[in-house]
């Protein structure tokens, strides 16, 4: 059979140390970024010793000062890692005890890198969280504040890529940032159940030295604890519901970048990306790409694809820690960052974008307004099928005629029905048509007001 | 080039209907299963239209009661489908033009079918999830309860599936209960989101003809409205939210499953499945296999792909209504059908599920003790590094000499730290190892019942 | 402890038997499909038995008389299901008993369910995957013959969907359908991998009883047989395989069904989709949506998702048969179905589709050409970099001055450059720009011809 | 509305420049990978501009030269970039011009970065699956050497994780080494489409300057050449196929790694882990975790990941190069080091594994025998379905009398049938067993050694 020194069977040397194995296995590269909330979550759980009677007012105090040094070096980033420290937490440890001598190797008792490492997380993400949140709330500012400026501009409302009815600007702002107000209220829940204390759930069996847990809740002003210490080594929810939300907002900013990079082509000519927001080609002098609407609306595949990596590691795993695990902090750290940058570039350019309004009113053509005629026919009594049935015959008058569907003759009209008369006329005006969509969340001015409102109460 | 009713670049023929696009266009084979609240939704919609002018009491009442016969006909499966029904809409309505005449031509003024099916599709879910957090509840309360009746069996808890210390059977039991009350709490939330009315949102600019969109939530019984008529009409997060939440749910009975797996393998033998929920084999006589646990297991694998299906599907879409929305409402109701069946058949396992405690008593062993035995010297006051590394000498030792870890004399033991005294003995006891873990959310007694209680509250 | 026969823990009542874990066990409502193939599995199975000796000539006559039976009653569809026939294997061999008697128990001697069912379904897909190959050719031929009868179109291409150079329409066309042939090319290879025979492998350990899997190999058509039995009966590569090639063909469609979306909107108004393809709407009258290309568009997701559902059941998973893998046939099914309907109304669609050349001639413009400028610069001598600004200050002085960029003046252009003359004139004739892309593989004419040379080839 | 240089609507400040816009957009901080490539592809460029009379053979020269130093500086750490070095390819161009000047903004000549990128992009994994298919080959002749050397080994073979029917050891290990070669082979078929060059392919259109792109594939030794500009700029299909070929050996893997984590569980002790792939706890002394294992399954999720977030991103874009592709990279990047490690570590942990082949034996017991039982039965003449029943019986038998299946006597065995007789005995003999099963692809020693002989031919 195979030594434990060496190989048998032909593979790659190995010898007591397989350096691959080491760099596969090591953390450090990348949960480093935790080094703040370990020395955070020790020093809480310094203090929760200390009320079991394991440490000294004394020990606590030469422990806290250790970790300020360790935290210090941190952030003037003279940290000194070791080629054996493999991951934040063994790095601090080690560090520590360099610092302050034995003691530090109290600061471990009853505690497993299990809870550690989740706790370390939890707090991290918690800040996260709250930093995404204001820049969440930055865009829909933004988006409020612009659709309050423009809301007397209209332009065509379209299904399915057809233009449909007149609808005001602000109608189709607001129906992006109304999106991100769901987002906003799912980002809170995500927080509430990321906000709780796992840390004194030790290994697996929880903590056997009569730690006061919510002591520990109280230092780390977590809103709850977590109710069993397997479920809490192990599960990681928070970080499956982070990365879906994540993946959920970006199809979200993917859908107004699709928009947008639409109505910036040539043939819609609506808006016009600043040049912030713009590149050029290396090839083809006269052009101006909308780079970063195309870069929003492909985050959405990378950041649901952390999700999916998630899940799919999560599957099948049996209870309680497995080094699988390991894998929820880069998805972390890139998703956030990831989101950051979006957010902050949607921002800039719906804080930047310039519209043109007079090519926006240019594309409302009569014909978007066929179901304000089948409207007009119900206000004079017609059942609607038939209603609509009439205004399509006219369309297809107008369209047999080649002319406009406002250039029909009242003479055209009285063919199809009797009841068109002369008040006709006030069918094809678009401000008139808008304003008729005054139900709650239609296209109104009352209704866009409202919707405001709403937006800046939120 | 191609005329309208013909081929002219060698495809196959298509004259003016091409019956593949009809049936890859319709969705009446699915949402068939909407029927019911398709008539409710219009019932209430007709309210709106009195309430607005446009429709008269008698009017109503002929409505709703050709709108109960309709009701009656699907209910008594005697509902006839013409070819010409696309949709479970216009089915209802062409039946109800049938039962009544022209009237029913008034009741789809001002509403379009992008508000409709959204509607619909929000009463059928608000509905099923009822039914799903029943069937949830009934699994949680089924393992609560048999924690409760089980608490005093102890076995392996493992980490990395390795032993790692003993615990109660119960805290097992507990660990994932715990988390599909996170699944509860979840589904909660996406509940309230569900239950938000789209109703007089029209097309895409809203409704035009002062429908009192209040009066229709407070008619099927909402708890708010949408806010805006485009994101209204074309947003599918709570289908999204939906799919991902059984997504997750599903991650978790696959964990279950697993440890259950494991544990019904010859090797542990610490479970046996009731043979209603067990197989055999058509070649091998002795075996007895646990299909219905590895059935669940790998529904998470199906819902997911519904999830990551519609999230591909929403990514990037423009705008509004586009067709591609169609995708959801399959989705929904394959995953409400998977979640039921899989929750229902969890029950049954959890319920029926033979322990053997003897064979769970006879796998602790002496060395899951090990984390107690530097427990043991810390509460002498030795620094945990060097108690765990004390407790691991002995460990050593004990495999070197070929003997179990308790079997150490303590002479032996006093070679490693003179700390050891004869009350070391207290230490290889399972039942005194797990009374330690006292601390809120341990496998001691304790608090196992404050778990226990926790669950029974939630 | 839990009876076998009842609850304990106050989950829902299970008896002996727990009518939904027979359902969620059950495969028969969609592995019927198998019905023909498993019958010739069985008739090969059985030449196999007896070669081994163990059937005689009388016997094997006699079951395959019966099967001949079984297969007709499927064909014309009286089969009649029993409540216990779990699986269309089950059915199939229950029912052979009834028609044969005894020799049918002959059957299955040292077959198990786990080779006989993953030949089932290779013997299935193969040859579904012959009658998809032929849908795809035929869209890629009507392509093809789309491309040649219209290659003097021009029209605008598009980088990140801004206008950019003048290329052919049947350029485009032939891009999507370059794709495709890729797609083809993947399948044969998919298919290749299908085609390799499991049958002889029992259910884990081979077969005991010396069946010339070679004669069975043979008899059923493969072109070679599996190496393993474990890995014979639990590995589903051919299935995660077959998801993936019609989830990367589905991404192409979806892009052409993007393009065309985009051109058949009212700003582009280069293309018409046939009334066949296209749908109304129940509100706006004049409104025609192009649904089919929307379902196409929105398919890539399902079937994607079928792929990532696959996966990660897959992920995992122990050795050999687990019920899991019950997971891979509806997803087969599914998938087989949407793509033979997305193939045949793509086809429908290219074969109607109306183009606007005079709308695609409108929308090329001189800006168009600044790459061209850029070459007329180079060609006179000038490195491209120079060339590039210099083109850049033209387009920026037409636009400061309003003017279209081939309305500048010879004199306004020799002020950027001394190397403009009289022969600039030639850049303002699209015909002459595309002509210059007589590199294979560009726009040219000439390579326009031999990418339909090649295309036809193929 | 907006002016160019600044915020109106409340966003965060925006000059005309972004810097969080210029990090998302740059990809300068991971395309540096390719700054070998890129110079490879330019030189190959320069060449067909020599070829094609727009470079004279001293300026290629000087190009070459100063390429040559390009490559030198980043070969030798010493390339320092600029700020506005967005990607390597301006980067690289803007180097060349500062060491050549005026003749390095020739080179760029008809190439856009369009059809540069996606070169680089293919050179690059070109080399990278020849290392990748070096190492897999690696690991499968590990696996096929164990498998020779250790054949005589028997243990229990499961399916369900129930025990089936006992195999040899190798028989195991080569169903896991058989899947590795259909990914050996996969890959091949990917290369071969990565081995196909765009290259003047220009930005959309084609390449206008009479490059000869034979002499460009002749240079870069690609195996064939693009066939249409438009897809070749803006297909990933590669991409897609390389991430889906991951994916799918990694599934492979990680249901190996399950294996052996199961296996090298106290219950199962079959193998045990090299220290060298095995960690510690930080709380319980005597544990030792299967981490690499578990990092090998966990990585199943994460490579997934990545090709489900490109084809979501790829899903639904239009036509052509849009920035939305700039994604393909980091994913190509990421996927293929986790790729190496993993490959590299399960050589290791398969060269280094120790195995316990007196626990396995031990492990075998009589009732995995029930089948042979039944075929000894069927040998006698006895109809499969009865022998099945009748091996059924003695199970039963045996179970209700607590002796193992070959402790049942002569007699007893003829209560269930009289074809037992005193050969009987010899079903009971695990060699013997397994020595059956000598079709192709079974575990007997004939079979297994054909295995072993296609392994290496392969």
């Amino acid at each position: 059979m195979a030594s434990e020194s060496g190989k048998l069977w032909g593979g790659r040397f190995v010898g007591t140390v397989d350096p691959i194995m080491e760099k596969f296995n090591s953390s450090i590269t990348y949960d480093r970024h935790l080094w703040e909330v370990d020395v955070q979550g020790s020093k809480a759980y310094s203090r929760g010793l200390e009320k079991a009677g394991l440490l000294t007012k004394a020990e606590v105090d030469q422990i806290h000062h250790g970790l300020d040094k360790v935290a210090e070096e941190w952030a003037q980033d003279t940290f000194k890692l070791n080629p054996n420290d493999e991951d934040i937490h063994t790095a601090n440890e080690r560090r520590l005890k360099e610092l302050i001598g034995e003691t530090a190797g109290k600061l471990h008792t009853g505690r497993s890198r299990n809870d550690q490492v989740v706790t370390d997380l939890r707090l991290w993400m918690r800040q996260n969280c709250w930093t995404l949140s204001a820049l969440l709330w930055g865009l829909i500012r933004t988006m409020v504040d612009r659709a309050e400026a423009e809301r007397d501009i209209l332009f065509p409302g379209y299904t399915h890529l057809q233009r449909a009815q007149p609808i005001r600007w602000s109608h189709w702002i607001l129906s992006h940032a109304v999106a991100l107000t769901r987002d906003s209220e799912r980002l809170l829940e995500v927080q509430k159940r990321i906000n709780v204390l796992p840390l004194g759930s030790g290994a697996i069996a929880g903590n056997p030295l009569g730690v006061d847990r919510e002591l520990l809740r109280a230092e780390l002003n977590f809103g709850a604890i977590t109710l069993n210490s397997m479920d809490a080594t192990s599960e990681r929810d928070f970080v499956a519901e982070f990365l879906f939300w994540a993946s959920l907002c970006m199809t979200h900013l993917s859908r107004m970048a699709e928009d947008l990079i639409l109505y910036s082509t040539k043939e819609f000519s609506f808006v016009q990306l600043s040049d912030a927001y713009s590149t050029g080609s290396s090839l083809m002098p006269q052009k101006k790409n909308p780079d970063s609407l195309e870069l929003i609306r492909s985050k959405a595949g990378r950041v649901f694809g952390r999700c999916a990596g998630l899940l799919m590691t999560l599957k099948g795993l049996p209870s309680t820690y497995n080094k699988d695990l390991q894998e929820d902090k880069e998805a972390v750290f890139e998703v956030s960052d990831t989101m950051s940058a979006v957010l902050q570039v949607a921002t800039g350019i719906i804080s930047t974008l310039q519209i043109h309004p007079e090519n926006m009113a240019r594309a409302l053509s009569p014909d978007m307004l066929a179901t304000d005629l089948a409207y007009y026919l119900v206000r004079k009594g017609m059942p609607f099928r038939q209603a609509h049935e009439a205004s399509g015959k006219a369309v297809f008058m107008a369209e047999t005629k080649g002319v406009a569907l406002n250039q029909l003759s009242l003479q055209e009209l009285q063919t199809i029905s009797p009841l068109f008369s002369g008040d006709v006329s006030h069918v094809w005006d678009y401000g008139h048509s808008v304003e008729q969509y005054a139900a709650l969340g239609g296209t109104a001015r009352s209704s866009v007001d409202w919707q405001i409102s709403q937006g800046k109460l939120a």
